[in-house]
């Protein structure tokens, strides 16, 4: 048994799951990882740093013969990182967060289909006029970066399918387990696209701390701020709030963010707490979804785990229907 | 066909499907067309008005010979109110907001079952030692009151099925169309409680007003906030905002809330700006959903159509699974 969608026949995937483009936590073997257990594993190349895309490009395409791809951050990059990429023949180049407009033509013209990740419907809008193969909708549960004032999955993602159909929708934000991707599916959406459940596997880049906090932390510690942004001198723009775990310094400056950003010392404060190791040298980026987070398998394992849960679920949810007498 | 769980068993119903018990507006014409239609009616109890519950009780108890119920805010009643429903024999008593514990015990003893909504896990845990008999779990995307600092309904309702198992779980919170119920069914719960999609329904004691701006609204012109109960002198308890639809008052005092509560000038200008006509009586109570409202059909007829949509849905995206060759 196998769940098709226009996702996975688009890519011949086994399951309709993607890894979220994580930057610099999605490295090649976490990758290469999903796409072999059956998924779309899309490396994390986020700012586009061309030494840490030289390491991992390789990674990638040489332990899996299946479909992968690369995530940007489009206000961050310029088109010598997609180019880079484009010369190891993703399949799939993914721009995630600002303008996608510079980047969208070169990934075309190279024949890797575009997927662009949308925060709101007037960019859904404009992923369709750039001609995306596949849509994400980020709904606000996600970990990392996302809209400032944003929308949730659940009433978001039936939002955006109606919007650019017929280009197939992933959803994204809070699912990390078999019973989220099996919602996406309801809802409309083609797939999943999942980022904080791949960062507590065996093969992600991340600090053991910080798999421990995931596996540990639960939903409602997890919190969207600009204070870890501001406070640690990241130039992301100020539309975009970050999901993170709870921090000493989220506490302090809730709610003065403009305060913060005008306040050097509290910035010197921030890096040199960082030195002396009392916070973490990057904030725990997570999403909602971090209860259903429990264990460490490795990622080929979760990708398989995660689609019979998803199948489990929709007949569990739809089979009621037949096993009723009609007119009972 | 018709989808079978645990919440349709227990109470004899056709659809998965309960009405939200919207203070003042699930009255006794769209409680009893919901239960006709093959949903649970629950009457809009709120404060435990008494003269309100004595003009809608007799009407949702003589039209409909299906089971129905009523909801409280647990805060804000007393016994007397839960009493004078009893006296009814409603199927089901609601209870949300605040420690449900004086009125449990009550409710089971006369027969009905109890429904609880809860919040956060520790009200989650709280409901089944008061042997709740069916748990909603509401997510931030709701429309009218919930919790300051919540969870989204797609991450907080597998958290709760897990917790609370075998008791049935409604899932609360954005839930506009069918798309939305089969969601909440893979994710889990046995059906979806469903508030603001039914205030534009014709049986909604909602004036014109209200249903014109739902069905205009869009998700992302609501916005969880204090503002608007503390401008209007509303006694809600402190850890609990409201979403609603913009309104001038939200951007005058958004994130200024305790210089609002302490100034009793603004207060009186909420108040004239109201007897003026400026700004309607209440604030327009809304769920991140409404992008998905686009009418206003009878209540009976919007159960069973929320119904064939979420079967389809789940056919939808559970079929393909059949459809594709083993091997493929
Ligand atoms: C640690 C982390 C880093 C992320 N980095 C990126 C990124 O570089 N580019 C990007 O498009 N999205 C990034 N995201 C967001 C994901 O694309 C996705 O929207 C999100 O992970 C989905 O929500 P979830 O974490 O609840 O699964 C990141 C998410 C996390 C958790
Ligand atoms: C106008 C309105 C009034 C509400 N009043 C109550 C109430 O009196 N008691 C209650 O338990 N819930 C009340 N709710 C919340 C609902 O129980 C439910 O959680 C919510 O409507 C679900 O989200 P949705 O509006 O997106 O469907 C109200 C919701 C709305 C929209």
């Amino acid at each position: 048994m196998a769940l098709s969608t226009m996702f996975t026949e688009l890519f011949g995937l086994r399951h309709p799951i993607a890894l979220a483009p994580m930057g610099g936590s999605a490295g090649g073997a976490l990758a290469s990882a999903v796409s072999n257990g059956g998924g779309l594993g899309l490396l994390g190349g986020g700012y586009g740093d061309l030494d840490w895309l030289a390491r991992e490009l390789p990674i990638v395409a040489e332990s899996t013969g299946k479909p992968w791809g690369v995530g940007f951050l489009s206000w961050a990059i310029d088109v010598g990182a997609v180019e880079r990429a484009l010369e190891w023949n993703p399949r799939a180049v993914m721009l995630s967060f600002g303008d996608p407009t510079p980047f969208a033509e070169r990934v075309r013209e190279a024949g890797a289909a575009l997927i662009i990740q949308v925060i709101d419907a007037e960019e859904a809008r404009q992923a369709v006029d750039l001609g995306a193969d596949v849509i994400v909708a980020q709904g606000t549960e996600a970990g990392g970066h996302g809209a400032r004032r944003g929308r949730s999955t659940l009433s978001f993602v039936p939002v955006v399918v109606d919007l650019v159909a017929p280009v197939p929708v992933l959803a994204a934000g809070g699912i990390a387990d078999g019973r989220g991707v099996a919602a996406a599916l309801a809802l409309g959406a083609a797939g999943a696209l999942v980022g904080t459940r791949f960062q507590a596997t065996a093969e992600a880049l991340v600090d053991p701390s910080v798999t421990k906090a995931i596996i540990e932390g639960r939903g409602e510690d997890t919190e969207r701020s600009r204070v870890l942004d501001i406070a640690r001198g990241s130039s992301w723009p100020s539309e975009y709030t970050a999901r993170t775990l709870g921090h000493p310094f989220l506490d302090q400056w809730r709610g003065r963010e403009a305060e913060l950003a005008a306040d050097p010392q509290a910035k010197q404060a921030y890096h040199e707490s960082v030195e002396r190791g009392e916070i973490p040298p990057l904030p725990v980026w997570a999403g909602e979804g971090i209860d259903l987070i429990n264990d460490l398998p490795s990622a080929a394992d979760l990708v398989g785990r995660m689609a019979k849960e998803a199948e489990d679920a929709l007949v569990r949810a739809g089979s009621a229907s037949s096993m009723r007498r009609p007119g009972e």
